[in-house]
């Protein structure tokens, strides 16, 4: 080809060189420039362009560079075979309109998801981000240890050690984003054949969890103090899961007895092990906290999972887990390629937030305030006690409550919601269907106002 | 039992309530007080102790509370079975001390990890997290939707629309923390009969992710041109795992051809699939960036992935996929419970930065620094080009280099290291041993008085 002859746009906001590479692309993809055809030489398209040679360069050297044109020294520039006709999309804009997914008539939602957002020390948490971030320090730009910032799992260990009575040190704690990434690291760990023995009624995300990694599991049943033997021993599980400071969701305690039982059985064999989820922990609303599993004698192979979602707020996404020693060699052997997740300014962060006693004075104000919002709502439904029966209020951030009025689980949470007040059946929470016609409140997310006006409502739709 | 005598300390910091439970527990504990045995009533024991009844009270629903004790109405206070001796371990510190992990002779590291140190804007970035955690917004303490915040989703795909020619919707965009983070989403997506053809060499953690996982996988090797369509139709799987834009670690462009190629094998079966990794997309030095595989035409099925770690900072932990419609459908339906890794608060500041063009400003400052410390580097190599041969110069942040006096890949490294020179050997990014006797050398996080100072040592490692 002696020539290629097109009209630049002198004034446009596309440079010269990019119009040129843009022609002779399209030229190259619509087939009117052939395979191996040679190209103008630089000079002599430059002469005959009006532009600078260094335009034209640029334009060769992209197409180059894409793979369209070929430079073979001392002979030229040679346009390369292209398996198809292929065109580069024009961008343009494709966008959807957000999704508002929104209950409309609802007005007062007793979720269990949440936390006082009124509460949250959004002063102290800025202020402290700001000095981190203003020490640009290059530190903040490294991604932290795999197991997360030592500094940070030091602060966690103090504070499990001193209110959960877990011992343990920075070396034991990994950190992560969440339920599903702690699990994400067993999944890895533990081999395919392991069977998870999960609750039931328990945390809804598990069963969900559990299949779409494709590992077995078996809900268990749990009576008054959570899980039960008879059920472990029936079903045989290598894990089991539990939540012993609060089941979730029947908000039970489990008593020492049962704790004692089902140590008993993880140690019975080699390869069991349990999951002890302290999940909401934090809060417990008569005494002292219950010490945890972990903090039992023989607990080793109790594998602790915690988080900050329901003490400080489920935005900041971290959790983390105290691992059993020979585990964590197993972690820090086979899975070194495993990054925190979590952002280095924000584990900076949260550590200063819990060495210099934030955290602490938060968790007690919390606690009042949890304390305040329970004990209204177990007053407003204690007004009509001979209906209620209120189960699991000693500790968390939910109750349940047993409704005598002949209504089923869908009735009562229909009807509630007919009047617009969202409630929990705890037949959502079950993988295996169970008597249990009972309905979970949560309070933490609402207010004192919306739980006396939610409260009056309920009775309005389930015993007017 | 008729009474419990035992010595309040009045002064101590203990309050009185909890001396009387730790008393009372270990009593229990070490077999004193034994099952069944009935504890003196509230009113007595609070007389006896000199205590208020309020006291002995809350000691009773601790011991209660954690299933020591149980209370039968009309009846008093009785000691409940403990299956076993059991005793609560006493909180001591343990701390292992922090290890330091370095090469301490080492002086010079051209390391591919991290970004340059000296440009993040920590300026703009602390004032941004400054107003957003100002505006003191209950939604920052709830989690994003589950594919990320809508918003920052919406700027991800006007980036990749402007910068890499890939269409995508805000829909079409799952964020979260990394690499392992989002094949942890595919392996759940993917039916475990999926083999993964990865490159080889390639990205040195995905055999790891690969095998920890349980998930089939074949090393497919590179020519200049990136993965071998010979070596894909010998090795037949059905998901490719390919890093067009800048090989790593080879450092080559894919050619236009080749891509074409890659997506028509795609797109020759129903199942099969390529995710296009575009780790260091951004940085390209002659011509314009190279439009993303996902950009062209009948690429649907390309998974795209990208991440903020060599744009801004690994430290970040933002990373996102552009997935195809269908795998999409089947994330919003089969993985409903996952939540996105990343905090709301950085998500949102993210936003910010990207929508006021601070997050183009940036890319185009460190484009001119990588620039230069990649011409300078380049430059220094150049001094002695006989001895050198440099490939894949022209996007990313690392080059790499052939070096031709007669020593192996190990001995090259050795040599470096002897002189306070770390340099890493193409050969442990392979999964199956190749003969390429090559070396990496990453510019990003070193600067440029020591890449000149880096490579006179290198000169003088291997050629004096």
């Amino acid at each position: 080809m002696e020539m290629l002859t097109f009209v630049l746009d002198d004034e446009g906001k596309d440079p010269l060189y990019h119009q040129l590479y843009e022609y002779i692309k399209k030229e190259i993809q619509e087939g009117r420039i052939k395979y191996n055809e040679k190209l103008p030489s630089k000079r002599k398209l430059a002469d005959h362009l009006g532009v600078s040679q260094n335009t034209v360069t640029t334009a060769y050297e992209q197409l180059i560079d894409e793979g369209y044109v070929m430079s073979i020294e001392r002979k030229g520039y040679f346009v390369q075979e292209i398996d198809n006709l292929l065109i580069f999309e024009s961008p343009k804009e494709n966008t959807t309109l957000k999704e508002e997914a929104v209950d409309r008539h609802i007005k007062y939602d007793f979720s269990y998801d949440g936390v006082d957002s009124e509460s949250f020390p959004f002063y102290v948490w800025g202020k402290i981000t700001r000095e981190i971030i203003n020490k640009c320090d290059a530190k903040l730009l490294t991604e932290t240890e795999s197991q997360g910032d030592y500094d940070l799992r030091q602060s966690i260990a103090d504070y499990l050690r001193q209110s959960r009575g877990v011992i343990c040190s920075a070396d034991d704690i990994i950190l992560s984003s969440g339920t599903e990434y702690l699990f994400y690291i067993l999944f890895q760990l533990f081999d395919e054949e392991k069977i998870y023995g999960i609750e039931n009624p328990g945390y809804e995300k598990l069963p969900f969890l559990f299949s779409s990694n494709k590992v077995q599991y078996i809900p268990i049943d749990v009576d008054e103090n959570g899980m039960t033997l008879e059920g472990i021993e029936k079903s045989d599980p290598d894990i089991i899961c539990i939540t012993p400071a609060h089941q979730f969701p029947t908000g039970s305690i489990m008593p020492i007895n049962r704790r004692v039982q089902l140590l008993n059985w993880m140690n019975g064999k080699n390869d069991r092990y349990i999951i002890e989820d302290d999940y909401d922990s934090e809060f417990k609303y008569s005494g002292r906290p219950i010490p945890a599993l972990k903090g039992l004698k023989n607990s080793d192979k109790v594998i602790y999972m915690g988080n900050f979602s329901k003490s400080l707020s489920p935005g900041l996404r971290v959790s983390y887990m105290v691992m059993p020693e020979e585990l964590m060699s197993r972690y820090k052997k086979e899975l070194p390629f495993m990054i925190c997740p979590i952002p280095t300014i924000e584990q900076r962060v949260l550590t200063e937030f819990m060495d210099r006693g934030f955290f602490a004075r938060h968790l007690n104000r919390m606690r009042n305030i949890y304390r305040k919002k329970r004990e209204l709502l177990v007053d407003c439904i204690s007004r009509h006690e001979d209906k209620f029966r209120i189960i699991g209020a000693d500790a968390g951030l939910h109750i349940t409550v047993e409704v005598d009025n002949g209504m089923t689980e869908e009735e009562l949470v229909e009807s509630a919601a007919a009047q617009g007040v969202k409630v929990y059946g705890l037949s959502r929470y079950c993988s295996r269907d169970i008597d249990m016609n009972r309905i979970l409140l949560g309070y933490a997310g609402i207010t004192e106002e919306e739980i006396e006006k939610g409260v009056e409502l309920l009775f309005k739709a389930w015993f007017d």
